[in-house]
């Protein structure tokens, strides 16, 4: 029985690649989503097991013959696995780290061949809450099991597996995708060269949590939500996913960044007093919150803010997370942002203390932004400049060691 | 036609002070609300007029032979007029600032004669929008007029006339109250000794007014809100008030402060892997949010937040903060907490800087505590250290002048 198969309606993302050319120089271009079924089961840190599940993916770049140069990228809340390039010709925006990742960028798809998925329990095409239970032929809704940053990590060395990849040139994450790069680094040591975690963090705080909390408590508070069976109501809890992303939205920018892009500028010459739209800034949440919640799934909101919580590597080892990487052989960069509020430059410094003291190579950077959390998304000069030559230098060795 | 009548259901708090002996030394002891009928029309800023309005108070110490040692209380968002002592023997709590108002405490009730009033629009009292509109029968809830920090200036300086205290020796409040503060020096100059402006700021950010937009919106998205006409439904928007209030609470304290509180403490030995309550910081936020519910005014809460962003007293002066403060003639204390990021002590600074440019007296201090914006509600040394020593100034002023 193949633990996976390749889904024959999936395209390579080459052919099309080639194919267009009204892309920018430094885009992957048109690229197609892939998929692979996994047919051997998961056993979850929860305690469930996913008897079957399908990941979807998408790929820029080529794999060279000694499978030396792959590079996995890690979501984040919110993310899929269009990381890069285009779906259509006429798509306005490509996909969301499209900054980071193309021929040239630091991610160079000229050198690597990287892999992005979508994480079990997401929402936009690998299985999750709004895909069919076998057990019910029923969706899952929030009978799908809450999965952690560790069995994401397990799903993608299957999905490592079945691209021929034995070890990752580096593993790449933002926020939560961090995580996962330190989750790998910690339990497949031998299949890292390099983990690279951006505006991370070792563990939430008892404030991020908190913000969680709330995210979820407004969803789970919306009648429409009929406790996470909402698609058999057909209906969505459009109002509470419009909260939760509204408050998630602020924790990604900085009280800086949002006073430069709204000050206190009004929609109107004079208030109206009440409590329609008066600010700018509340026209800008409720459109980005509004615009979330026609697209997001609800369940896999709460799943992921869960995977977030959870998060804390040090805790099998009596807190120390220095113990903890005692496990890992890659090198590390960690990089963080001046004005992020949300996984402080003091959160990166507590994971770069431990790794310097369980003897680790791990090169640090506080990038001085002013773009609060989203500053990881936006390629600001010296980021691109630390970003791009840290992965030059691996570049350089897969190659050295190719040739 | 008198402007106001003085109620004959309260009796003045002072001889129930004098029976009770089982408080602490110093503290009020007992106190009772008292109230003040006002049917002078009050134009608002919004363009509406209160025909008539009830205002609730309460008073501390004496006020003196030429009244000039009287010392007004103005209370942030969901503060009211009990703002030292208890109300009933046993009473577990004392008002929300009996740290800073008793005898020997900074606001020193042996000296000071203190009026704190809940102001208009709330809801322990004095008009506002679960009060009978006498226009129609019902009662306000939505109808009520938003009103705005001036127009509480406005209906405090009536409360004063009808005390009989032309000049407050000092105006003191924080975060919201602070901002009474300083429109009583900018609309009354010549009734204001001093203005003492604790954990507050000169204007809401635009991530301050993004907090309570979401605050407000979690409320009006909530069913039970009938668009402010859930009294007529014989319902409350509890669910929506609560989450509008655990959004607020995280506001209030400090990372740090959560951190030392709760930090990832959870309830149970083990995870559990679901939605429910995990973390002790969870179990606190539902706590508090769920309390406040069940006490506070949904209507309420939306007119105090939208009082807080509309509050802009340079917007006259063409954004000049020094010229709006030209027409101040009272001395200011400004005082900020190092870990406060809803007002953060730059905010305070830019109060300071204002004030010193205008050539205003001023004394700032930036107090180091651990406790975020919530700071000002507690004692700690050095806050107390120069509050005391500030007030006693004033005390000693008003004596000076009196002997």
């Amino acid at each position: 029985m193949a633990a996976f198969t390749l889904d024959p309606h999936f395209q390579s993302p080459i052919r099309k690649q080639q194919m267009s050319s009204s892309f920018p120089n430094d885009s992957v271009g048109l690229v197609e989503p892939q998929s692979l079924k996994f047919d051997k089961a998961l056993a979850l840190v929860c305690g469930k097991v996913l008897e079957k599940y399908e990941l979807v993916y998408e790929t820029y770049g080529d794999l060279n013959a000694t499978q030396s140069n792959a590079v996995l990228i890690c979501h984040a809340l919110s993310g899929d696995h269009h990381a890069a390039g285009f779906h259509q010709p006429d798509d306005k925006k490509p996909g969301w780290w499209d900054s980071c990742i193309g021929p040239g960028k630091p991610i160079d798809t000229n050198r690597f061949f990287v892999v992005s998925l979508n994480n079990l329990g997401g929402c936009n095409g690998s299985t999750g809450p709004n895909h069919l239970n076998p057990d019910t032929g029923e969706l899952y809704g929030p009978d799908f099991p809450i999965v952690t940053v560790q069995d994401w990590v397990e799903s993608q060395s299957r999905l490592a597996d079945a691209l021929n990849i034995k070890k990752w040139a580096a593993v790449v994450g933002g926020s939560l995708g961090g995580m996962q790069a330190l989750r790998w680094s910690l339990d497949y040591p031998d299949r890292v060269g390099h983990a690279v975690m951006i505006a991370s963090t070792p563990k939430l705080t008892a404030q991020n949590i908190a913000f969680n909390e709330i995210a979820r408590k407004a969803i789970t508070s919306d009648p429409e939500f009929y406790e996470g069976h909402y698609y058999r109501h057909q209906t969505v809890p459009t109002k509470g996913l419009m909260l939760a992303r509204m408050i998630g939205h602020i924790t990604y920018l900085s009280d800086e960044s949002m006073g430069e892009k709204f000050g206190r500028d009004t929609k109107s010459q004079a208030f109206n007093f009440g409590y329609g739209v008066e600010f700018e800034v509340e026209s800008y949440l409720n459109y980005q919150g509004k615009r979330f919640s026609q697209t997001f799934d609800a369940n896999t909101y709460l799943l992921m803010t869960r995977a977030l919580d959870y998060f804390d590597p040090a805790a099998d080892f009596g807190g120390s997370l220095e113990d903890a990487l005692a496990h890992a052989k890659c090198s590390f960069l960690v990089v963080s942002f001046s004005t992020d509020w949300r996984f402080s430059p003091e959160r990166s410094e507590l994971l770069v203390e431990a790794m310097v003291k369980a003897k680790k190579n791990v090169a640090y950077a506080e990038i001085d932004a002013p773009h609060g959390h989203d500053a990881f998304l936006i390629p600001t000069p010296r980021y691109m400049a630390i970003f791009s030559s840290y992965m030059d230098r691996i570049a350089n060795e897969v190659e050295k060691s190719e040739s």
